[in-house]
């Protein structure tokens, strides 16, 4: 089996639930597994094992993107200093009737280009066209958990096709693709819609990704329209008796948290776009307290303009110390458990990914520490947290194999993708409003 | 004198407070101006004029970092998830008093190297050995406005030797240096102090750069103290009858708006600073209604970080939606003019940096624009204040010298700085709560 050494690197990993960074560290990494971390020099290995030379760098999880809609780079810097119902109504979903097939796979490419070049290995997406995202997902190295997008208008049938992309690619691409469904979310689909999903999503053993609470009118509508919040009705129609992913929950009620407690879930936040659309920011102090699982999103390029996991790791810190008046609330050990541990669990796969271990999944972010911007080299968790960025990334793996090395990607063309996706962009960019994929009400 | 040209590069140039770019341009440098902007291959020149090949690069003015602590880099990531009064007094006052004046001129060489990386190519610093600092501003080309702290506790005599720095240093190194008076701030000298300071900087046809209002406790010191706010002690104690830069001023109180505007002022702000320690924010809708100038600063490094004032745009207008409740504030534009012009005003050299014109100081910061992170390429203005980042900067210019190209640092030695800072890392670290600088009241 292929076997590769990571040599001479500081390393992070958590020992429970807290993050510590051991220097001069060996990991040895066998198939898709990391098989033995050990002080650099130590480990016993064959002579013929793949060398991966990391001196002064530290190794990181994988960053884990709990929340996006990649292709929608496509749209990036497009719909800027609007209102989210202009946001919608006027902007994205008319430029998202435009879409081709083709469009979403050149999109997804680049925003997996765009995610590996910033330490992200794994992405919970939500889009449309998944078949031709799970495909661009197996050439890109990359883990995901896909959904297709429906909402309520496009009716059973629309989800029933959605099953059979579930069933073509479930636990495909050595592993790396989770599929769940999609229902898009409560104020886009009817009570009676959401509950044929839960049932079908219990029926095939799945679990449901679906946009909840992201706005207080959303939650005011569902109040006036069905007379319980928008979680409310994820648990009357049985949503929430499967797994979910909830994007945002920006806005729960009180007895929402309740709810939220009891379930299976875990609730992905992207406090750049939050702060941008200027709605609330979700109350994490809350779900912390409650155990509820959350972790950190980008959501889509079009609202977030970049697909960077260390800078919502930094506005969560920056955003919650501020919002509680107290700058020694969310220290750097919670920052990094959530960033990892967090966005582990709302992915589903905290037994596997998010830490650095002996037995779990070789995913793994190798980052430069000598910027100046990162001098002198102190704490080295401070640094990630607050000096750090994304171009100091410098090798990522995922599942055991290398996407990217001295910041050359491996697996995608970058060339390609570039003119591709530029010579799209005029088309695109038309905006049609007749032509809307769908409508948010007000 | 030394002509360059800058070739087919995209730039940012102002029209009546807003920006826009053109795009294939070219800029001519002559000595330390911009002598002729026109399209690519329209200027006239001589054959023997030095190329700077600019495809595809966005030219914007030199960033202008209103308020620094430069050398605090040496700091950096040593005093986190602390209150304000702890980070002063347990942390940063002392481990200041191990400070020699060689680290100090390290210090500043790295925090410059940082800045030119990051685009930046002005400084209004406040620190202390400022001597040594002019030195290295010296060497390293940037622009700065330099200031030597003093505390009331030392005394008019070591105002007297700042007095004597001021006349050294005044319009040194091609005129890139200019020097005012640096009295700490009203909670750490008294309003006699102050006076004094006012009435040296009148004489001396200087202006004062200090520190005001950064946190409640502090106006409620003064008015139990002086029975009068922060920002009236300066009125009072004539220092607004001198041009100043504000530090902070995050908490005037209503009388002090009609103050601030009417005295000649700018107000420096640093949104990171201000959420990591968990103040309010500068309230800068009221400072625009009123046409009091703001600038964007990095503050030093011990409390921010970096040095990167892209990201501070970037957090000024995140804030500035969210505070407001409305995502159509503080729109690109504003954001933009704030960045550029609003700097230079509070830098107070409106008429020579902050645009690109002909006549205007050749401060140019050349950025790319092919990033993953940023494509397609659609509006470059949206790009700069949202997808862009720091590392986009591929080459910088002050005052006509190229102080960067292909992110190669061309005036300062960046091992040389490594290693001079990393190995001063473990005595700085130390922290001697008596031997401490000053005492932070509460």
């Amino acid at each position: 089996m292929n076997k590769k050494l990571i040599t001479n690197c500081d390393l992070l990993s958590f020992t429970n639930g807290k993050a510590e960074v051991f220097t001069g560290q060996d990991i040895l990494i066998e198939g898709d597994r990391i098989q033995a971390i050990g002080d650099t020099g130590s480990l016993k290995v064959e002579p013929d094992v793949e060398n991966i030379p990391a001196d002064g760098l530290l190794a990181v999880p994988g960053f884990i993107n709990t929340h996006a809609h990649t292709p929608m780079v496509l749209f990036r810097n497009l719909a800027e200093d609007v209102t989210p119902t202009a946001w919608f109504n006027d902007y994205i979903w008319p430029m998202e009737s435009n879409l081709t097939e083709e469009d979403v796979y050149w999109g997804m490419q680049l925003g997996m280009a765009e995610m590996i070049e910033n330490g992200i290995t794994s992405v919970a997406d939500h889009y449309f066209y998944v078949d031709t995202i799970a495909r661009a997902v197996e050439d890109s190295g990359m883990r995901a958990n896909l959904v297709w997008a429906v909402f309520g208008h496009e009716g059973e049938e629309k989800v029933d096709q959605t099953v059979e992309f579930i069933h073509r690619w479930q636990g495909k691409a050595d592993g790396r693709i989770t599929t769940w469904l999609g229902p898009h979310a409560p104020y886009t689909t009817s009570p009676e819609f959401l509950a044929m999903c839960a049932r079908k999503a219990a029926e095939n053993n799945v679990g449901i990704h679906i946009h909840v609470s992201e706005t207080q009118p959303q939650v005011d509508l569902s109040l006036k329209e069905y007379g319980m919040t928008p979680v409310k009705q994820l648990k009357e129609t049985g949503v929430l008796d499967v797994p979910t992913i909830l994007g945002h929950c920006v806005y729960p009620q009180d007895d929402d948290f309740e709810i939220l407690a009891a379930a299976d879930t875990g609730v992905a936040i992207a406090p750049r776009t939050y702060m941008k659309h200027a709605t609330a920011v979700t109350p994490i102090d809350r779900y912390w307290e409650l155990g509820i699982p959350f972790g950190l999103a980008t959501d889509g390029a079009a609202s977030n303009n970049t697909m960077d996991i260390m800078e919502q790791m930094r506005l969560m810190a920056l955003y919650s110390k501020y919002k509680s008046g107290d700058p020694t609330q969310m220290p750097i050990s919670q920052v990094l458990d959530i960033a990892f541990r967090g966005s582990a669990k709302v992915f589903r796969q905290a037994d596997k990914i998010g830490d650095l271990k002996p037995g779990l999944l070789a995913d793994i972010a190798l980052l430069r520490q000598d910027g100046l911007h990162n001098l002198p080299k102190s704490d080295p968790l401070a640094a990630l947290v607050y000096s750090m960025r994304a171009t100091d990334v410098d090798t990522v793996l995922c599942n055991g194999k290398v996407l990217m090395q001295g910041r050359k990607l491996l697996t995608l063309d970058k060339e390609r993708i570039r003119k591709e996706v530029q010579s799209r962009l005029h088309r695109l960019s038309q905006r049609v409003p007749s032509a809307r994929i769908a409508y948010y009400p007000t």
